[in-house]
């Protein structure tokens, strides 16, 4: 971590655990946002002072209040403006020469509403650098920190959150009034609660940091509407889950927002920005939900119940239909059912009735009561086989369903297996959720719920076992020779490289480039194809040119001198009757690779993420069924091996009705070398291999074609 | 509908209508089934005479109680039985003997429980068929009849549900419980609700037909452990939907059971038994949820709301985040966000703030009040390029929650189009959604919800207007000639057609086979192959090859006598080679179709729905994507167009990158004629046209390779 990083991370503290807090722009009118926001400091028993700045009242809520900051006498940590945003400025320029910390500044009216917002909130950035100010903001609702030793409700939220270990992160602050209420009706506590808003100073990154080492966070929750800096996000990302194992979920809008509308290469229009955001957030580690709740039906399981060490989970209810769904959506997810062991086997057959269902999903009968729940949940906790339990309640005429919630609360706490329920139905079985929640035991309305929430934390669990070697340098690379030809093309005002050269770049790369060379003439092009072999292929090299197919500049297949001679001229007419005007640098005469498997490999700059590798199947795969799979560069081998068995079309590169494998460890090679390239050359914004055609298991790769745009 | 269906409805009047119900079984041990039935009947208002029935007592809840139901007077409409199962038999021999109408058998302890159960269940179906009595059960919670004329609640439910135009069938009687619970939670209101069990006698099909002409019932749900009778089922929902527009949504558990282990054709294999009941379902009309959640999600939308007439919503919202959230998920569900006309546009500017996003998604900004949601729900619904509203509510400081539930639900009231509404949070919204759900404006918690249910209504409403012509059959056709050749091979005890009379078959209707002769020596093969033209395919014929390319009986591209003569040897001597045993009936030789697209045809009696056709693309597609799509024939050819289109890799076909189209209408033809066959030829277990060839538009397709099982 950087040491501007770091003092973040410390500035944060000021932020979080404040000696004392002045709250600028105070007033005296309830239900307004200055009010409210010290209504709640006082209200929720903050552990350090508070005092009100406000040009016009001696006192708000009993409090004295000062006229200016600079008036209080004390030492200040934190400042939170809520001033409107055209006097921020005088505001916080008064907390420099006070010499705060941190600040919070709440009001809106900055970026978000472009124009005169825009300069506004440039001007809070650089009088905030100039006293070295922290600040969250502008345009938020607040922080939150529940932790005993601050108890700071610096929001204007309507109500304090519960203590718990997870916490939120939200660039939304209407958002973030919608979890709260969600979360208190749940008993969800959060340890730190945050909206960020536009994000001028501290970032969704600089929080990350900070929650690595908050020892009240377990599970970290992220609401982003736009990602400013993506490799920041994933390097903190990737830092906390490997030194802390904190999961972190994130919700992302913006899901279908078109991408860039055209685009020169395959890669370029098939890595649509959420795409390759979805991609990176994988990369990273970071657990992509669909919505607020299916992101806390995961946060709960993780953050209140042991991580599940295995997939084979046991169904526990008292009717039948909804056991079977759970056992659909089990399966769905990935998990299995656990086989139980004869001894568990035995316990059932002699504590529950005859027509039970001894068998996963075992069915206690619509009569069971608590002591049933009981035996069944001990015993399939007990037994090796299982890795965790779903526990399924109807409420049945029968059911004590309270006395059985505390049953499963009980039973649970003595073992160290996840235990997740879900009780059907909503009235009657509502004090028994709530005896559930308040005990931390996930509780879903749904079986999918609950089977993608154990799916998620296992998933998560086996990643962290995972080896994550750094990427590979290749020395045997040219990297000098790859940034000339790059960056004469871009002299000359190019935006792609020929054909010639785009080989002779990846050749530096140590990339499997076929034997070629440049024909000026019909004899040349006779000549080159007899010292390479025949059969070659021949193509026209042309700046003007970029879809060569489309004027006919290619000959597949040439199998003779004659031919060649031929085909040279042949591509000289078709190229004068296309594009007439074009510049003919000559014609690429190229060694003929044709017995292998088609696949596709690029490159693509994302402005947020940066340089995009992406790889798939050739032709129909990639066209019609968008058959890719992404990853930010630079990536190991590892990575890679996953990229390649990510597609759907997998299976036809091993080897399908009798034909042989494919050659994937030269794809890895190849894939490992290009990250390379992308890593050493970030002037390329778009490339295109297409085809690498793959050989037979150990015969190599080539590729037969490619494109690189500047 | 057959007049034994008719006898069925009829009977079903005295379930739901009964001028008088006797509880046999019933006792006074408050808790029992027995006993919380009758309680039930008594607590509810029912408008008819209730009778206990009780060996032991005299009265039950100061009811005057009979010893047998022969002693009562009165005739009795509808007998429920919570006797024992050991003894319903008794119990429904005397209801016989007493001319009761209709029964309803809530016991357990029957086919569910297998062994001595099934006995029972075959002993009181006989009872019921002497006497002509109709019944629901056994094994189930009971029956609801909300109606004002019956207030009927024949069940052991904890509670009755509020009225309403739902109505619920389901075979578990556990999940009514949850289901009863979760409604009343939710003002979700019922028309009838019925818990169906075993189904010896009265059917979902039975109930369907039934609720078709209740008046009181706008949409049907389902829930189906098991479906006996697929082709009753389909016909049933096809003829309701036709004839009333009435919404049938079905939830059907056993999703990932593992179909049949091994298959032997492609289509077999490929035909899992939920993908054939998905796309029967489909086919039907019915829309299948994946939970009750989302059931009711769509229910309420459709019970509740005008159809939506188009595809085009607006969005109301008073927070950023979650209105990006909606349009995501508006737009994943085929919807799209309406352009608002100048005069909205022109009303937005006027009477909302200038902060606020007048666009849609239209952001009414945080501290929005009642009359700003009025102002722009007024001015969305009269918007003529609007189609439906969605309007979404994050709770801040400032928002009068209540006031704008009852806003909304008053300006909805005003026009026919469809409101629907998201208020995120919890405790602090709960009162404005109470208020929303009483005044049947339906309620989200999740966007995703919201646009899906919009999406379901949307389509729904469309199909309806779908023509639907009967099947085509084609008189050029000779079914004689396929039956005789298919009994002719299961006389004989074969399994499975060999080629050359699987394609006589095909060519009995009118299927596009190639030229082809069988050979039984070289010089017959040179001569067919002469005869037919070159190129010729040769495929060895015998019974007991299957799998011709296994054992190399299969020769490509034969272009003249001599190697035609060359082909038939080596054919001979490969199978000699791999199936030494295999009885040689010829070599067939065959025309070679080579320049088209491979697609694949198929068709599977499946058990429950009978037989499905399948379609896809060949090769790869099938086995690696597979990318097939099916239906139940007979099929007529606006269904077979939807199937080919339904397919990922339709655009293949269509011509990409350059190449022409395929000739579509002679793949929609030959499908035509396979759904004729498979009408006409039920002995048909498994048949695979793989590949059939289809060349470019308007030159046809033709029968490459096929495979008929029976």
């Amino acid at each position: 971590m950087s040491s501007y990083k770091e003092q973040k991370v410390k500035d944060l503290d000021y932020i979080f655990y404040p000696q004392s807090v002045a709250v600028i722009g105070a007033n005296r009118v309830s239900g307004t946002v200055p009010h409210d926001l010290l209504a709640n400091i006082l209200k929720d028993d903050f552990q350090g002072i508070v005092y009100p700045v406000s040009p016009k009242e001696r006192s708000i809520k009993g409090v004295k209040a000062f006229k200016y900051i600079v008036d209080i006498d004390d030492p200040i940590d934190l400042a939170v403006l809520v001033f409107p945003s055209s006097v921020c400025h005088l505001a916080l320029e008064q907390c420099g020469q006070k010499g705060v910390k941190a600040a919070i500044i709440i009001s809106a009216g900055f970026k978000e509403i472009g124009g005169e917002g825009i300069k506004r909130e440039e001007q809070i950035k650089e009088i905030a650098k100039k006293y070295g100010i922290s600040f969250i903001g502008p345009n938020c609702l607040g922080v939150i920190n529940t932790d005993k030793s601050a108890q700071l409700n610096a929001s204007f939220a309507r109500k304090m959150p519960q203590p718990g270990n997870i916490a939120f992160l939200s660039q939304s602050g209407a958002l973030c009034t919608a979890v709260l209420d969600y979360a208190q009706a749940k008993h969800i506590g959060f340890s730190k609660f945050v909206s960020f808003g536009n994000k001028a100073d501290i970032s969704e990154i600089d929080l990350l940091y900070y929650l690595k080492d908050d020892p009240k966070t377990k599970v970290i929750l992220l609401y982003l509407e736009e990602i400013s800096d993506g490799p920041g996000l994933m390097e903190a990302a990737k830092t906390i889950i490997a030194e802390t194992g904190k999961p972190i979920l994130a919700l992302k809008s913006g899901r279908t927002t078109a991408g860039a509308a055209a685009a020169a290469s395959h890669t370029g229009s098939l890595a649509g920005s959420d795409d390759i955001c979805d991609a990176a957030l994988k990369q990273a580690g970071i657990i992509r939900c669909d919505n607020i709740e299916q992101m806390f039906n995961i946060a709960t399981a993780m953050a209140y119940q042991p991580m599940p060490k295995g997939n084979k989970v046991a169904i526990i209810t008292n009717a039948g239909g909804p056991g079977v769904l759970a056992t659909d959506s089990a399966i769905n997810e990935g998990l299995e059912l656990a086989k139980f062991s004869d001894e568990t086997t035995d316990i059932f057959k002699k504590s529950l009735p005859k027509t039970a269902n001894i068998k996963n999903p075992v069915d206690v009968i619509g009569d069971a009561r608590a002591d049933r729940y009981n035996v069944a949940l001990t015993s399939a906790l007990k037994d090796d086989n299982v890795d965790g339990v779903f526990v399924i309640l109807t409420p049945q005429s029968m059911t004590d369903i309270e006395t059985i919630a505390r049953e499963i609360c009980s039973v649970t706490k003595s073992f160290d297996k996840p235990v997740y329920t879900s009780f059907m139905g909503e009235t009657d079985v509502a004090k028994g959720i709530s005896i559930l929640q308040e005990h931390e035991i996930p509780h879903y309305i749904l079986p999918e719920s609950m089977s993608r929430a154990f799916s998620s934390a296992y998933n998560f669990n086996e990643n962290l076992k995972e080896e994550n070697p750094p990427a590979t340098v290749f020395d045997d690379t040219d990297i000098t020779k790859a940034h000339s030809i790059l960056n004469e093309a871009k002299k000359m005002g190019k935006t792609f490289v020929t054909e010639d050269e785009a080989v002779k770049g990846l050749d530096a790369f140590g990339m499997p480039v076929v034997e070629n060379g440049i024909a000026h003439s019909e004899k040349e092009a006779a000549d080159i194809a007899d010292k390479i072999g025949f059969p070659v292929v021949m193509k026209i090299i042309s700046e003007e040119i970029v879809h060569k197919f489309d004027v006919k500049g290619v000959v597949l297949n040439i199998n003779s001198k004659e031919e060649a001679e031929k085909a040279y001229k042949s591509i000289l007419g078709n190229v004068k009757e296309h594009e007439p005007n074009a510049v003919i640098k000559g014609v690429l005469v190229q060694k003929m690779i044709d017995k292998g498997k088609e696949v596709i490999l690029g490159l693509k700059n994302d402005p947020i993420f940066g340089s995009v590798v992406m790889f798939g199947l050739g032709g129909i795969f990639v066209e019609v069924f968008k058959d890719v799979s992404f990853r930010i560069a630079p990536i190991n081998h590892l990575t890679i091996e996953k990229m390649i068995k990510e597609i759907k079309a997998y299976k036809t590169l091993t080897g399908v009705r009798g034909s042989k494998s494919n050659d994937i460890a030269s794809i890895v090679e190849t894939i490992q070398r290009l990250s390379m390239l992308a890593v050493n050359c970030p002037q390329i914004k778009e490339l295109d291999i297409n085809p690498l055609i793959v050989l037979e298991e150990g015969k190599g790769c080539f590729v037969a074609d490619s494109k690189i745009m500047i």
